[in-house]
C-alpha cells in the first residue's frame, strides 16, 4: 500500500527535507524578525537534554556558570582590532531605550569576551585568582545574511565559556581539553556524531584567537557542519583590557585566555546526521522520550496495561510518554512518533493483552518485532543502547565511505560534491584555500595523519580535510 | 575582641546593607550598560537552584518549555492598547543591524504576551488543541529609571508562563493554582518566606491583563517586595491577535489566557529577608552548599579527615564543599562562608580528630558548638531542615510583629514607616490608594479576612495590605 511520503525524499532535495522535518515533527517556526525561529517545546526538549548533559560536563571541567548582560557598550567591541572587524558586520544595535536616544549605542551581544574582559580585569588580581573558568548560558544576536533554522539564526542560544590563566601552556592545554573531553565526548557518546576533531586555519579562526579547534560534523548530504570551537585567544583580549595578575614572583603580567561556545546548531546537526526519509532519529541517551507506549484502541483492558508498561519503565530510569490519546487515529499517532524520532515504539492492542506480548517498532535499527511484555525492563534498556550504538557507527562508516584522500585541487573540488576530501595542507595553502572558496569549497580543519590535532599550522605531514558546509 | 564590622549594620543603613552584602558576597557586580547586572557565580548559583526547582514545578503543572524570539517587531506591541500603554516607556529599540538601518524598529522583549500570542494563534485550531500550556526561561529588558541590584535591573533574567484555555473558568484556574501550587509553595516551603497571597488593585495590575495574583514578602526592614505574579488575561491579547478556537460544537471563540513570572528579583529578596549584619543566611533546601567542612589549619591528618568528612556527606546527598585552602587564614575563611550564608559550617583542627569531634556553627540558629563527627550523617540532614523551618517562622513572625490593622489613611502612613498596615478596602478605594500613593505609600494587594484571595475586586469585607515597597 502506497503512501504519499510526509516529508520530501532525503535523496530529492535534502535542504528541503530538513525543513520539512522541522515542520512536521513541530520542532521550531520562523521567527517574526528574518532570520529568527521559535522553537517550539519538542524542539526545545532537545535541546534541554543537551544543555543538562553539556552543563554537567562543564562543571566537571571545573567551570562556575555566571551571567554578564547581553548589552555591551559599542566601545569595548572595538578594544580588540580583529575582534571587531569579525562581528561588526553582523551587530544589532540599540540606540533608543526608555524613550530617548542613547548618549553611546549599545550592541547586543555577539559573543562575550569583551564584556567578560572588562569584569576580569576586575576579578583576577593574583596568581591565586588563577584559572578563573566561566561559563554562561545564554542568546547571543548575529545578524545572518543567509539564516537557516537551527543552523544560522538570527538569535541563537549557547553556552560560552571564558577561562584566564597564568600561563600559555595552562590556557593551550585548557582549551584543547574542553575541545577533547567536554565538546568531542559529549557529541560521540551522547549525540551518537562521528566528529572529527581538528585545527582551523588561519583564516577561518575566530576573530581574536590565536588558535582555534573545531569539531565538524558529516551531514546527511556529505556536506560539513562545524558543532563546536575551542579558542585560545593568547593575551590578545587580556591586552586590550588590561587583564593582568600579579606572579609569584611579583611581576604584574597579561594573563591568557579561551573561550568556547556550542549552541542549538546542534539540533539541526542531529537531524542532519541521523534522520531518514521517515523524519528524525533521536539518539537514546539524550532522547527526551525513549519510548512510546501506545494504546492501540479504545479499550479499557489495553489502556490500563499501556498505563502500567509506562510506570514499570519509568521506575527503571526509562524516559517513557504513554500514548492512551485513543480518539486520535492510531495510525497518525504512530506516523508522529515516528516524524520525531522517538527510538522505540512499543504498540498494545487488545490480543496483545492474553498473549502477553506488545509488537515493537525499533525507530533506528528499523523494523518491527513481538516482544514479551515480562522481559521489557530489561530489553527496552538493551535495545536502547544498541540503537545509541548503531547511530553512531553508522556516522561513522557514513564518513569514512563519503571521504577520499586527494592530491590536487581540482580532485578536491570534484570530491566535494558528494562528500569530503583530504588533502595534504602543504599542496593546498592558503593559496589553494582561498581558490577552493571561490568554488564553495573550504577547509573545514586540518588533521594529522593518525587523526589527532596538530599543534601548528605548519606541521609538515598536515592534511587538510575540505568540503562544502552548512 | 571588637572588630570592624564587615557590613554597614542593617539598622544603620538597610539598602547599603544590601549593596555591601551583594559586594562583599560576590553575588554581582554592576554591568557597564547603566542598570545592568553582572550576577557572579556564588550569585548565579543561588538563581540556578531556584530554577531547578521551580522548573520541577512548572512541568508538573502541566507546562512545556519552549523559546521564542527576544526581538519584537514594534507593531506588535501596539496590537493591545493597555499593553503597549504600560510597557512603551520601557523599551529598548534596536534600529540599525547588519550594518544597516531597518525598516521597521525591533524591540527588545519587555515580556512576551505579544509574540507569543502570534504564534498561538497559528497552533491553536481546536478545542483538542487546548489548554496549550507553555513556558520559557529568559531574559528581558525594561529601562528602568531607579534600577536596584536584582530587584530592578535594565536586564532581569525569568520564567514567563503563557497558556491557552476554552474558558474563562479554566484559565481562572489555571492563573490561580500556578499562584498556590506554583508559586507560593516555592517561596514558601523553599524560600522559607512567609509570603502573603493576594489580588492586586485595577490599578496595580498587568498592562492587558483583567486579575493579577500576586505573592508579597516583608523585607527586613519592613518594606514590601512583590515576588511574583500570575495574570488572568481574558481574551485581550486573543482578541488584538485573532486566537481562535473550534468549539466542540463548531464556532469560532476567542481563547482565554493567562500569563505568570518569577524573576532573579527573588535572589534580592532573600538576601533582604534572611540577611543580618554577618551576611546572608540561605534557606538548606535551595542553598548551593548546605555545609561547609573547613581544615582549621594546615595538617595532613586534618585535610584527610575533611575530605573523608565531605565524601561521607555527599554520599547520604548533602550538597557539601571541603574547604582545604590552608593557605589562607582561617579567619578569614570563616567570615567569607559566614558572608555566604551556608547554613552549617564545621571546622576541624588537629586536637578534634584525637576526641572524634569538630565545632558546629550554626550560621542559621545562631552559635557554635561540638559535635560528634560519627554523627555528623544523620546530625546534619536533621539540623538543615530544622534551619529551613527556623527562617520560615521566622519570617513568618517578622511579618506579623510589624503588620498592624488600622482604619484611616494617616494612621496607613504611619504604620508604613516601619511595617504593613490592613486598612478595610471599603474605606480605602481607588481615591484612598492614590492618597497613599501620593505619599510613597503603595496597596501591595487585597485579601480576605480569612487570608484567602477576594474573587473579585468589591468583595465587601476586603481588607488592603499597604506599605513602602522595592
Amino acid at each position: 500500500m502506497a503512501k504519499a511520503p510526509v516529508l520530501t525524499p532525503q535523496a530529492a532535495d535534502f535542504p528541503r527535507w530538513y525543513q520539512d522535518v522541522i515542520n512536521k515533527a513541530e520542532l521550531a517556526d520562523n521567527g517574526p524578525v528574518r532570520g529568527t525561529m521559535v522553537i517550539r517545546p519538542y524542539g526545545f526538549s532537545l535541546w534541554e537534554q543537551m544543555q543538562q548533559e553539556m552543563n554537567a560536563r562543564i562543571k566537571k571541567a571545573g567551570a562556575q556558570n555566571a551571567y554578564f548582560p547581553m548589552f555591551i557598550p559599542q566601545s569595548y567591541l572595538t578594544k580588540e582590532a580583529e575582534h571587531v572587524e569579525g562581528f561588526a558586520p553582523e551587530l544589532a544595535v540599540v540606540t533608543h531605550a526608555g524613550g530617548k536616544q542613547l548618549e553611546e549605542p549599545i550592541v547586543v551581544r555577539p559573543t562575550s569576551e569583551t564584556i567578560i574582559n572588562e569584569y576580569f580585569s576586575k576579578w583576577v588580581q593574583s596568581y591565586r585568582d588563577l584559572p578563573l573558568l566561566i561559563n554562561q548560558w545564554a542568546n547571543v544576536v548575529r545578524w545572518e545574511k543567509r539564516p537557516r533554522t537551527f543552523l544560522r539564526t538570527t538569535e541563537f542560544l549557547w553556552q560560552e565559556g571564558h577561562t584566564a590563566h597564568a600561563s600559555y601552556e595552562d590556557a593551550r592545554d585548557y582549551a584543547a581539553m574542553i575541545h577533547r573531553d567536554v565538546y568531542e565526548s559529549f557529541m560521540v557518546n551522547m549525540l551518537g556524531i562521528s566528529v572529527v576533531p581538528g585545527r582551523k586555519t588561519p583564516s577561518e579562526r575566530f576573530a581574536g584567537a590565536i588558535n582555534t579547534l573545531t569539531l565538524e560534523a558529516m551531514m546527511g548530504d556529505g556536506k560539513a557542519l562545524q558543532l563546536g570551537t575551542s579558542h585560545e585567544l593568547g593575551q590578545n583580549f587580556a591586552k586590550a583590557f588590561d587583564t593582568r595578575f600579579l606572579t609569584d614572583t611579583g611581576e604584574r603580567e597579561h594573563v591568557w585566555q579561551t573561550s568556547w561556545g556550542c549552541t542549538t546548531r546542534m539540533v539541526g546537526g542531529l537531524i542532519m546526521v541521523h534522520g531518514d526519509d521517515n523524519g528524525l532519529r533521536v539518539p537514546p541517551r539524550i532522547a527526551p522520550t525513549q519510548i512510546v507506549v501506545l494504546a492501540v484502541k479504545d479499550d479499557e483492558a489495553v489502556v490500563a496495561k499501556v498505563r502500567e508498561i509506562g510506570r514499570e519503565l519509568d521506575a527503571v530510569g526509562v524516559r517513557v510518554v504513554v500514548d492512551d490519546r485513543v480518539d486520535t487515529p492510531f495510525g497518525r499517532r504512530a506516523v508522529d512518533w515516528e516524524l520525531k524520532g522517538v527510538p522505540l515504539r512499543l504498540e498494545i492492542g487488545p490480543r496483545d493483552l492474553t498473549a502477553g506480548t506488545g509488537m515493537l517498532a525499533n525507530r533506528i535499527a528499523g523494523g518491527k518485532s513481538p516482544v514479551e511484555l515480562a522481559a521489557l525492563t530489561t530489553v527496552v534498556p538493551q535495545l536502547l543502547e544498541e540503537g545509541q550504538a548503531l547511530l553512531l557507527s553508522q556516522s561513522e562508516e557514513h564518513r569514512k565511505a563519503r571521504t577520499v584522500d586527494v592530491d590536487s585541487i581540482d580532485e578536491a573540488v570534484e570530491a566535494a560534491a558528494t562528500g569530503w576530501a583530504r588533502i595534504p595542507w602543504a599542496k593546498l595553502g592558503p593559496e589553494g584555500e582561498e581558490t577552493l572558496g571561490e568554488q564553495g569549497v573550504t577547509v573545514r580543519c586540518l588533521v594529522s595523519p593518525d587523526g589527532s590535532v596538530p599543534e601548528a599550522d605548519d606541521t609538515p605531514d598536515t592534511l587538510a580535510i575540505v568540503s562544502r558546509a552548512y
